[in-house]
């Protein structure tokens, strides 16, 4: 026989237990040296989490996986200017310490240009390259210089390879000192996951598809490209002649920048990486719920940092750690959670969600049967300002929760009311992109997902420059972001383990799907039906109201015996799986692995963020003559409308 | 508060309530006329059903779909022997009565052939044709007269096709006078359900693919065929010469043959067929379960016949009823099972598992989450002998089962000892085909399954003699086997619907795995290596025993609060899960819709009816250079080590 939950006194214990000096000490510990991950700093990493968990007495694990990963071996980039001189462009920040890696873009190719014309390519989208068009601007056999800020690093050198370009330079702006010398690193693979083991986990001993494999270098681009910092970058443009560039562009460039090219400048660029396998580890600790321990809430973050990663992650892995001081804490007090809980320190998320991806695909039955909820925290603190995102269900307690939290910025108030003004309405964005380790969980495993984090666009991303004194100066002096960042992550999981039904509102999802077929709407032309996607929503609404009702009248009653027990997890099974039926065997026309159709990644092109499959139907009806991309459009309509229907059922819990 | 359940006194009132008149009558009532699924005959069995459920106060639903079913519009064959004379041969059973369908091949094409020779292919296997090519004989612009007995109608027309045949004439032989007169209708459509809804339910107003769409117009094949009566079939082959008839094919059949062809008897042959959409019905009785009514335990058989039916299905469907009123008699004695039961009663099976398949396919998620098993009946009884198939986990059930239902031939005897005499060992088949409704629920569901019938072959399968009088007079002119394989249906349905634990036994299935590697290893060339395999199986094993004690503990164990019911709950939840393991998202080379990596279709030509994926790739090696088959032999061997796996991973229950 167990005690009475009460639930309300231990989470209060959880937010009165927040300290900024602990999360500063654990921030500063986990940033002394770079981690990169597959390195052994990164192994040292992992054994700082693992007896930071050891220590409070937490049950421990680590999972390790052997991925394919990728190095940078040299590279060089010289500028030939017309009054012929030529230069040795920097490639680093200024005196990068030795046991930093150089920036480079991990799964590029080797390969180099010899005497290639510079050309600016903008933001490397299909309007940049076709204002250059436009203007008599040839890009091929060129270098192209492209800005970040609108594409993902491999739809930029994908976009340009289409163009017969022969390498990209990819640089940030930035205003600041540092900012301007500091170096964008980053992945340029397309996909997520070890790209030797698509659908599986890649372990040592297990299987892993070949190099040359289709699926295997399809992942990868096939020129060459190299981050440069915004100085770098700079050198080369003002120098460029040519094409006049287009005033759209000049007008946000933070320098003066006369022609476009190609040339007169001429660049000789090369580039040599390896990819190896290595071995990369996760590390988990489990807390075991009383009740039902066979329900998994997840509170996930990567440990693996390009640099030092004081912002990006372990902002968000001290606020891993805290939580779990604090979780123990509770424990020590007497409390267990209902649920598990399990707390996720990712390895290599940086090539490409690997740690989190390859352990999704091992254990994607137990986590499609068992998980209710993935909450992710990346950074957690990169300025001024909370954001999340989420799916739909979570919306209500996301704004409950952040109620309960005092904002660090402003004395009276909380995390929501300084949240609720920012926006002025609708505050929660949505996970449709692949930027974090939610992705595997939510766009392959179907998992209900928050990602959340104080602030946006921090200049020293990526950068060597990303370090403790940086956050501690700019980021959050204070560290009381982190508290907040902290308070909001571990009390979203206590609600989701302990509530007695899960705090789900289905409600919510319906709106926002009802939402994005009237944007959807506009997007298409005659003979296309919406009506299916119009039916099931309506069945999803009728659905989610009924289940409210039940919920409610399922939480307050006293149903002790086995029928009550049985009914309650009846319900919070169909609450757990409804979100599954979102999943289409089939998967995405980005790429089958890919199976949620309401939040996933279509091509670049795509005008929508939602119904990825839809969205890039329509990109590729464009292309096509009469109407031959409407039947396409027409049957991924069909296929969401489908999924939806599923969701509805699910929820519903009725077969016949 | 709920009184304790007593299920063993509630199922001997079961067994107790059998009566051989009443399933007589049943019969008799569900066989008046031919009632061919489309049909209104069809419809008005529909209602029989209906009715008789709704008499017991059952709850009761008709789930109505719309696929492509397929109907002859006309044919004609005529034979031209060499000394002149023609004769047109007849195509139905002599008096066919006006209401019953003319024999045909479901989804044949329209077509004819004039003057074509005719040409004798045996079974229609590759080696039958091989035989034909080594004596000199081309098959090619001849029409093939071909015995069934080896490969599916579907695979006999393909084969015929490949080697460039015009059309298909296939028989049935028999001995005695209306076998040897009777014709058998049948399918020729490759896979199952509706082919213009692959992969979601074919309902009016939903989505349906176009007949000229690849993926629809693959499902069928490109020449006509027709079944003939043994009769007509010899009056073909008695007049055929050219090459001399392979003695191995002549010592197996029932008449004189000197010929194989081609010729000279040159037959005219043309038939038109319609496909068309029309409504089919699926009809259930649902038994809500007290405790778990989220646990479904699934009685499954199809109604409609090709003619009367009395055989296949409605001996099925007689059993089925008469478990309906069993089951109805026991709740108003105060039984409520602690489990759903759900009683299935099919539609246009017979064109290729088309009922069950749409209903799967529309709640597939549901099914996924709470089906616990599916047990099939198609005929019930052809005559004598008890024989069983299914997932291995379920073994242990049937053999304590059938030792508690009297044998219908002996009257001291149990099902289970005349059983286990008849085959001395290992009795119970396995689910490799895809001849019945159990497919949609375990091959693409992942479903564990059941499917028991009395005897086997029985001769007037599919002919417009598979009447009542036929079962009064030979199937089983006391209706014991009848009450035998209703007792063993609904006493394993109350099994697995009463007990605390589900009965399953995983051992057994390791047992079985491993038998097929042992297989296996022995088709591999050098260097494939079935380590995977083994190391997985050896997982399973080891989970499998501590899951039985687990089980024995918490079976026994008086836990009564929140906590022993959600342990127990916790690991029946496993327990029904595991199953699912052994679905890959990426299906069978066979075709994607068919998940299960164990149990399924692969090419005719394989070698093993077991791992469906790595019997394709055996088979498809055979044609290839050099290693260029080996990688994918692997593959798939890894594809089913990593199923095998993934079921040991759910049953254990511990993710990390
Ligand atoms: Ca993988
Ligand atoms: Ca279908
Ligand atoms: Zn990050
Ligand atoms: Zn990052
Ligand atoms: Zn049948
Ligand atoms: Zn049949």
């Amino acid at each position: 026989p167990h005690a009475p939950r009460n639930a309300a006194h231990f989470h209060r214990a959880f937010l009165s237990s927040a300290s900024n000096a602990t999360l500063a000490a654990y921030l500063r510990a986990l940033t002394l040296r770079p981690h990169l991950a597959g390195t052994q700093p990164s192994l040292d990493a992992a054994h700082l989490v693992r007896a930071h968990f050891l220590s409070l007495g937490l049950e421990t694990r680590v999972a390790r996986f052997a991925p394919l990963l990728s190095y940078p071996v040299r590279a060089s980039l010289a500028a030939h200017f017309p009054n012929g001189t030529s230069v040795d462009l920097p490639l680093t920040e200024p005196r990068l310490a030795p046991d930093a890696v150089v920036p480079y873009h991990a799964y590029s190719p080797s390969g180099s240009a010899v005497r290639a014309l510079a050309v600016f390519a903008n933001y490397g989208r299909e309007e940049d390259y076709a204002a250059l068009s436009a203007i008599g601007v040839e890009v091929a056999g060129c270098v192209a210089v492209v800005r970040r800020g609108a594409l993902s690093r491999g739809d930029v050198v994908r976009a340009a390879e289409s163009k017969g370009v022969l390498a990209v330079l990819m640089y940030t702006e930035g205003r600041t000192a540092w900012s301007r010398r500091g170096v964008e690193r980053g992945t340029v693979m397309r996909g997520v996951g070890d790209p030797l083991s698509p659908g599986w986990a890649g372990v040592e001993g297990g299987e892993a598809l070949g190099l040359e494999d289709e699926e295997v270098s399809a992942r990868f681009p096939k020129i060459p490209s190299m981050p440069v910092s915004a100085e770098c970058a700079e050198m080369i443009l003002a120098s460029l002649e040519g094409g006049r560039a287009p005033p759209e562009w000049t007008e946000t460039l933070g320098f003066k920048v006369r022609g476009v090219g190609p040339g007169p400048t001429a660049l000789n660029f090369s580039y040599q990486g390896e990819k190896k396998v290595v071995n990369i580890h996760n590390v988990f600790a489990v807390i075991r719920g009383l009740e039902e321990p066979d329900r998994y809430i997840l509170l996930g973050n990567h440990r693996d940092a390009w640099t030092y990663g004081a912002v990006d992650p372990n902002s968000g892995t001290a606020a891993l750690l805290d939580i779990a001081r604090r979780y123990a804490l509770m424990m020590h007090m007497g409390w267990n959670p209902r649920r598990s809980i399990i707390l996720c320190s990712w390895d290599a998320e940086e090539f490409g969600m690997i740690g989190s991806t390859e352990w999704v695909e091992q254990n994607l039955m137990t986590l499609g049967s068992k998980a209710v909820a993935y909450l992710n925290v990346d950074c957690a603190v990169q300025g001024p300002g909370f954001f999340a995102r989420a799916t739909p269900q979570l919306d209500e307690l996301l704004i409950e929760i952040t109620k309960k939290v005092k904002d660090p910025d402003n004395k009276e108030a909380t995390v929501y009311e300084m949240w609720a003004k920012a926006d002025g309405g609708d505050n929660i964005q949505r996970l449709s992109g692949i930027d974090s380790d939610y992705a595997p969980f939510l766009q392959y495993a179907g998992i209900p997902s928050v990602d959340i984090y104080y602030g946006k666009d921090f200049p020293v991303y990526h950068t060597a420059y990303d370090t403790y004194d940086w956050m501690a100066n700019h980021g959050d002096p204070l560290f009381q972001r982190h508290v907040a960042a902290a308070g909001v992550w571990g009390l979203l999981a206590l609600r989701l383990a302990d509530d007695l039904i899960l705090p789900f509102n289905y409600l919510s999802y319906a709106n926002q799907l009802q939402g994005y077929v009237d944007i959807v709407i506009n997007l298409l032309e005659g003979n296309i039906s919406v009506h299916p996607l119009t039916l099931s929503i309506q069945a999803l609404v009728s659905v989610a109201k009924e289940v409210e009702l039940e919920a409610e009248k399922l939480s307050v009653e006293r149903m002790t015996g086995e029928l009550g027990v049985l009914r309650r997890r009846a319900l919070n099974d169909r609450l757990m799986l409804a979100e599954r039926g979102f999943l289409d065997a089939d998967g995405l026309p980005y790429g089958r692995w890919f199976k949620h159709l309401v939040y996933g990644p279509s091509d670049y092109r795509s005008k929508i963020s939602f119904f990825p499959g839809v969205a890039e139907a329509i990109w590729r009806s464009a292309g096509m003559r009469g109407g031959e991309g409407r039947a396409p459009i027409q049957h991924e309509i069909w296929r969401v409308a489908r999924a939806i229907q599923r969701v509805a059922d699910v929820l519903g819990g009725r077969t016949l």
